[in-house]
C-alpha cells in the first residue's frame, strides 16, 4: 500500500489512520483557514483541500491527505472555544439538541487536487444539568475541540445518539477517505 | 461518586467506563447464557440482568453493572465466530447491508435488580470486495467479537454509517447506562 502524508497535526486523525492501518507520516500544514467569502458549510471541504494542496506543493511526488472539521448549530459554525466561558456557552447551546458535524477530506499530489469530498454526521446531545456541563469544562477536555466536546473522550457521556459516521465527528470521515484511497489503486 | 462492580471481563467495556471516569472494579460473571425460551432480541437484556444478579449475590452491599451485546441480521442473532471460516461467512452476510446491534445494561444490588434497559444501534456496512473481508479475517480481529467485527478497531473501515449510540456497538450503551447511574443519586 502507498504511504500517505497527513497534512494535519491532530493526534486524533493520526490515531484513526493508524487504527485503519494506513501507512502515513505527518506534515502539519500552515494553510490559513480564511472563511471570508466561503459559505460556512463548504468550509471543511475547502479547508481540507487547502491543507492538502499546501503540503503537496512542498512535497511533490507524495500523496497528501488533508482534513478539516466544523460543528454546525442551526447552520452557524462553532469553532474551538477561546476560553472556558466560551466552552460553557457552546455546550449550553448544544445541550439536549441535535447539531451537525461536517468533515472535509482531500487528496492532493504534486500540487494538484486528485479528489475531495465532505461528510455530515448528525449528533444528538442528551439533556444534562448545568453542573454536568461545568464539570465537563473543568475537565479541560473542551479546549482545542470544535464545538467544545470530544465524543471519543469524556464527552461521550454528553451524547445520546448519532446518525452517520462516528469517526467523522472525531475529525476523519472513514468511509469517504477509504473510497478516495481505494480509487487510487494499489 | 459510587464505585461500581463491572460484571464483565470485556476490556472494551472497562475502557468505556474508564473513558467516562466512572469508578469501578471488575468481577467477571460465570452466568451461563442460555438462550432457550428467550426471544432472541430480549437476550441481551436478560443476559445483562443475569450477569449483574450473579455478581450482586456474591458481593452484597455493592452496586453491580452487567452488560450483554448481540448482533442481529434479519432478526437472527450472530454471536462470536467459532473459527475463521465462520467469521468470513458472517462478514459476507453483513457486507453492503444494514444490521442491528442490541446491548443490554442492568444494575443490581444485594441480589436485587434495581434497573435494566436495552439499546439498539443500526449499523450500515460498506460494500467491499471479498479480498477485503479475507484480509480482515487474516488480521485476527474478528475472533471473540459478536458479528465478527470491531467498530473500534480495524473494522471501522467496514462501516459506512451508524444510527444510534456508537459505544452500544462496542458493547456498552453509554446514555442508557448513565441514566441508570444518575437515577441512583450520588
Amino acid at each position: 500500500m502507498k504511504t500517505f502524508v497527513l497534512a494535519s497535526a491532530s493526534p486524533r486523525r493520526s490515531a484513526i489512520l493508524s487504527q485503519l492501518r494506513i501507512p502515513f507520516r505527518t506534515e502539519p500544514s500552515s494553510f490559513e483557514e480564511e472563511g471570508t467569502g466561503i459559505p460556512p458549510e463548504e468550509r471543511p471541504l475547502r479547508f481540507a483541500e487547502g491543507k492538502a494542496l499546501d503540503i503537496a506543493r512542498k512535497f511533490p511526488g507524495e500523496f497528501v491527505l488533508g482534513f478539516d472539521t466544523l460543528v454546525f448549530l442551526d447552520g452557524c459554525p462553532l469553532g474551538k472555544p477561546k476560553d472556558c466561558a466560551e466552552a460553557l456557552a457552546m455546550l449550553r447551546s448544544l445541550n439536549g439538541r441535535s447539531h451537525r458535524v461536517v468533515s472535509g477530506v482531500a487528496l492532493a499530489y504534486g500540487g494538484k487536487l486528485l479528489a475531495s469530498d465532505a461528510e455530515v454526521t448528525a449528533v444528538l446531545f442528551r439533556r444534562v444539568p448545568e453542573r454536568e456541563l461545568e464539570r465537563y469544562v473543568d475537565s479541560g477536555e473542551p479546549m482545542g475541540k470544535a464545538g467544545a466536546y470530544a465524543i471519543q473522550g469524556l464527552g461521550a457521556g454528553l451524547v445520546e445518539s448519532i446518525d452517520g459516521c462516528f469517526y467523522n465527528v472525531v475529525g476523519l470521515p472513514v468511509a469517504k477517505t477509504l473510497k478516495i484511497i481505494e480509487n487510487l489503486g494499489e
